[in-house]
């Protein structure tokens, strides 16, 4: 068995004297509490407080960063466990762990390898690799420590130093989940957070549904303009008193447009009443992004986007299995010229904050930056999904840095359904930055002082300040 | 107070061994003269050779790199002293200057501190950092500098060691203040630069104003094709009398056009005399790029292209404000299949030459280094606007030098109207070319006398011989 | 003159901590076999074991790398000896060695300089620099040496270490020189692939006669879909009894196509007799591409689709001297929407190997990593031409293993005319591979152990593996 260990220079540069300014940045900000103000954890863990099961099921079957790596090398979903619409196969749990035991060797290189060794041994204290012959001992192990109520969900909040964590919730969905953990009067600070693609996106598989939802909810009459825009009112103001701060869309393209009300009435008519070509289902998307930006002036939730990539895009698995299956693949994004419609109406409003995400890197340097660094509106979300690692942490830094600054940045979060890796995550990202930040002092370019200031803006003040906690 | 000051090693590689190496190569070009051979100082400064008054109008209201930053966390133009269409606000310069002063964490990790900085202790000799509790020190200090002689503009050309500086001018406007330096026996080099841009883009606003006065300055009938392509190359004889070695172009894209003449002909008479169509104006400018091609091959002139912004994005800006105040943004740029109608007449002409400029790093490897890498008219300019930072200045090497070499680049240019700021940013361009040459030294894929032949090669002989001077 | 060395530690990283991790990786790996599956060599050499003639025929004349840099500079064609539509120019040899030997400076930094410095080193045994004053040396050095047998084709093979080399050839093209190599006894191992582009791609300027070609050969009836279809899966058939185990496409973009079947047949007649247009010769590409993967799933032959170039820009190049001249440029490259209709029908396959490479770096992390950490039939071939460099090698590496990891990668293959440099671009391949396997291990990102093997696999197994040696 070879032994399993966390360096504590790890992600740290290899020269001496830049590893030595990164590590003397950490030791300031690694305990700093942890704010996830974006993610996509369940609000019931926390509501119930019930034990989590087994290895498989709690870190295997609902990773898709796992179990897309071992699909891509032929594995099968059953194999691994994986849910087909929500039914987990038939597969021994024990088993599925075994098979991804024994390939441990295709996360080698990847953040998925940083955030396993994290949990394994920060979270259940393991000391000894995983691979085929430790397999056995790695679940049996995990089995006997969920049992234990230091396992729980809320005990590990606490014990993650966690101070706010964002769930995500649709228009059309209930939050009473987010009821029972206040009624509960435990006081971890669990969110949620304005998620309405499924009543705003036409393309989307239960967009008919969620809306017959949403209208429940709201009580409003939603087959009118006025009536659509007040339920989403009226749900932002429920979202609100369940804690959150902030809204999140995640349409295809960052395409925004300022239609005369007229005609964004006659398009929410062909939308809602008639059949809707992909072109009205996009400029509908986009028109919405422009109402929503203009409720968030009025209401102060935070708007988040995260434009770019192409759902679904493996149809077979999308019909054997359902989605987010590991088959969401990025593509080119334009900001630019997408954005201006909105950015027109609001984009000078410094009482309104809009956060960007990409999936595109290219955009980067060419798009985002200059326009975080010129309208009051805009800040820049940490580099997201595929790039949250550590090169694609540091490529944002280079990339962005320049021209936008630090403070049009707004800190890091995690967007992660997976619990427990989110001290890892936050752990990544603080190294990666005391890197990044290390470097500079050592060229010259940021006073050492400076740089101490800049971690802790960078760890926790920052997305405290951009999602207005 | 915090000191200020500027370490000798700044820029340069952390690890020692390259350090060492990057030091030895800067210290031979540290001196070299300056050839600024691409810019947008103003030179009525050189005319006139009067002070200038104090910080604020000379350091922070006519740099949109300074207010676009502040501007993007909510400070407005006004209180910073910026003119909107052409007018200075009312606020107390002083007061503008301590609000800047006060928020200089912005800059932290951007180009503009160091530029700042080499500024603030290289011209002015200040020994402390700039912050809200210095804001009047500095204030105080730079204006009575600013009354000495030692600090009006043809001392400190002198004292900067430029060797030449290259202004640019339009087609339609005169060139008195060239003619007034020269008059004025002062052998400081100030030459112009050929730019046409409001009299061949149908969409610029100034673009029937500046028709008249073209006409006006030329006496040609530029209601023909015949006449406005005579005009052209009255002018572009006239800014050769004045100096000129080069034209430049600032189109939205690359896009160019070889249309038989009496096409050409059609369109031009469509986009004077007509109401051209958005296409029709980016026809007729793509088919201005080729015919400039060809008189650059009669008269000896160098073209430079730098396409890919999309200017005024901020359209409320626009109108508050005026053009060039911080809002225009990068786009995405294509160079292979636009130029291709160019380089298909006079690609293959070793007596031309093209200097290429982009905003889009993603064409370095893919499109740019391979073009010049290939057309004996091509040269690739240095990182421009937003990559003009030690970050972008790398990524240009890593991305240009393996395809390209790098004969086929064209040395730095500073690109500014921060006329203060020049030194700096030579110095800052000199510091990253020693840097990357001294890696490939340390990794062996360089010997250690080309690399000191090059460091002079890309601070001084590329420059000069690109733009033929 | 210059004293010309390989420095043992050329292209590891300059911290000495890395380096010597670097250094150990590589000792293992730097003597392993040549697995050579991809490149474009010419079998009549192995065939007929000749000796090659000078200088300038073997090293200069054909190697674009080469001439298209000085052709940027100003030279021609003519003056280095390059053919002109297959026939040599008068130029004497000498001569042309001279002029390239005069123009070193252009190679600074450029990979073409390590190839060369390996090759006129370790090939050679030439210890001064290549310059104006050792050019004639040069050229005397190795044509004696040449004309020595252990300068013959087949006992460099050997004594480069080469255990498999590829060779393309065109599916009208006869096999005659690989039966010739098996025939002689010879045991080296050279293998061809199946290239169709010439019998599929309607533009291509050969088409009509490749058409007639692949009749002939191949005895079907091309002129209907039923015998086009038989054809290509006989000449397959010929090829891998050649030794072939993959096929080569070389399309301009990446599209595929699943047309029904009528549909598919209805295309091919309007692009076998009918008038095609462009349009119609991009979706016979692309339908062609998906039934290729179907006879890739019968008979096991490895796929690689090689999109993005744009072919023959320089249009007066092309005239004058054909294709291949240097002028070829990439251009924007798009994967996720391309390959959705050939993934949707055959993406799934395990059984299927598709080897993805790209001119076009922006698609890395973007969509190529994506891609292949989840289809199981896609891998990533090596970082490609332009990229076929220690630069473009590393951005390679540290823009896809974070998402695919190594082992949705293909290894390395050379992918060259240039015989000699074989050795060179795998030593190069090798190094930076350590250089980065070294950082990784140096930030506490990978276990040592895990380096060592991930080398080998790297330099040797992954390639053995994707092409199913």
């Amino acid at each position: 068995m070879r032994p399993l260990t966390l360096y504590p220079d790890r992600l740290f540069p290899a020269d001496p004297g830049v590893r030595g300014i990164a590590r003397a940045l950490f030791a300031e900000v690694e305990r700093l509490p942890i704010i996830s103000p974006h993610g996509h954890t369940d609000p019931a863990w926390f509501a119930s407080d019930a034990a989590w099961s087994n290895a498989t099921e709690l870190l295997l079957a609902p990773d898709h960063y796992l179990y897309r790596m071992l699909y891509s090398q032929g594995v099968t979903l059953e194999a691994l466990g994986v849910p087909a619409h929500g039914i987990a196969p038939a597969t021994d749990p024990r088993e599925a762990w075994r098979v991804f035991a024994g390939m441990q060797l295709l996360f080698r290189g990847t953040p998925s390898r940083i955030w396993l060794d994290h949990v394994f041994t920060q979270v259940f204290g393991i000391d000894v690799a995983l691979e085929a012959a430790t397999a056995d001992l790695y679940y049996d192990t995990i089995a006997a420590r969920l049992a234990e109520p230091a396992f729980r969900p809320r005990a590990l909040f606490d014990r993650f130093g966690i101070e706010l964590l964002a769930t995500t919730e649709g228009a059309h969905e209930t939050l009473d989940h987010h009821a029972a953990i206040r009624a509960s009067g435990w006081p971890g600070r669990v969110v949620t957070t304005y998620r309405p693609d499924a009543v705003v996106d036409a393309e989307h598989q239960d967009f008919r549904a969620a809306l017959a939802a949403f209208a429940e909810l709201t009580g409003e009459d939603i087959g009118t303009w006025r009536g659509y825009l007040a339920a989403h009112r009226k749900r932002r103001a429920d979202f609100r008193a369940a804690g959150a701060t902030a809204t999140d869309l995640g349409h295809p393209t960052a395409a925004t447009l300022d239609l005369p009300q007229a005609d964004a009435e006659a398009l929410f008519w062909r939308v809602m009443h008639g059949s809707p070509t992909p072109a009205d289902a996009e400029a509908f998307r986009a028109q919405m992004l422009t109402e929503f930006a203009g409720m968030s002036l009025d209401d102060g939730m935070v708007m988040q986007l995260h434009p770019g990539s192409r759902r679904n895009h493996n149809a077979r698995l999308l019909a054997s299995h359902g989605r987010d299956k590991g088959a969401d693949i990025p593509g080119r994004t334009d900001y630019v010229a997408a954005l201006q419609p909105l950015l027109g109406r609001y984009g000078n409003e410094a009482g309104l904050t809009i956060i960007l995400f990409t999936l595109d890197e290219s955009t980067y340097a060419r798009e985002l930056a200059p326009l975080a660094g010129h309208y009051p509106c805009l800040r820049l979300g940490p580099p997201w999904w595929f790039h949250d690692s550590p090169e694609g942490m540091m490529r944002f830094r280079e990339m962005t840095t320049e021209t936008a600054g630090f403070y049009n940045t707004a800190g890091f979060n995690d967007d992660t359904r997976a619990f427990l890796s989110i001290p890892a995550r936050h752990d990544v990202a603080r190294r990666v930055d005391c890197a990044f930040l290390a470097r500079l002092v050592a060229e010259h370019r940021l006073d050492e002082s400076d740089a101490h200031e800049l971690a802790a803006d960078l760890a926790y003040n920052l997305a405290h300040r951009a999602y207005r906690l």
